[in-house]
């Protein structure tokens, strides 16, 4: 049922200079940010070969990843996503 | 230069458990457990379509990672590792 690891999502504490790394000294694609408002977080994607890093850094007052980072100051991996064919049946089968 | 996402290692409290989990309830193919005394781990790798999840648990009285399970009691993700064309020639440009 488990799918492809869709991306790892890094919290960064500066935006510009962590995408800087992984696009001029890394070598890699990266998209323009992307603020998500409804997420409380500005994101970069890093393409990789295989799979997609996702960072972000905290937007607005509320963002869910402001307290990740006063926590982590040199920010961290938050989360993994993996994809699966059915969202449901997969929360159901893990609640079992 | 950077390359593919090689894995995601995660470290977890349950080495059987978590393998369960994996196999049983997503569906994973996954290895055998492998002990490597020389890093202090017990490894299971998980297959995934596009990269590899590697579950960590601790080995011995000196393990890298018993103080990171000791902080994070439930486990966490403890590191991802990218490929590099040229390992040496990564860390020089990484350290300029």
């Amino acid at each position: 049922m488990i799918g492809r690891l869709n991306h790892v999502a890094i919290v960064v504490p500066d935006l510009d200079q962590a995408t800087a790394l992984y696009r001029d000294t890394l070598g890699a694609s990266v998209s323009a940010p992307l603020d998500l408002p409804a997420h409380g977080v500005t994101t970069v994607f890093v393409e990789l070969p295989n799979t997609k890093i996702e960072l972000l850094y905290p937007l607005g007052d509320d963002s869910p990843i402001a307290k990740f980072l006063a926590g982590n100051p040199s920010g961290g991996i938050h989360h993994i996503c993996y994809e699966v064919p059915d969202i449901l049946a997969a929360r159901d089968k893990l609640k079992q």
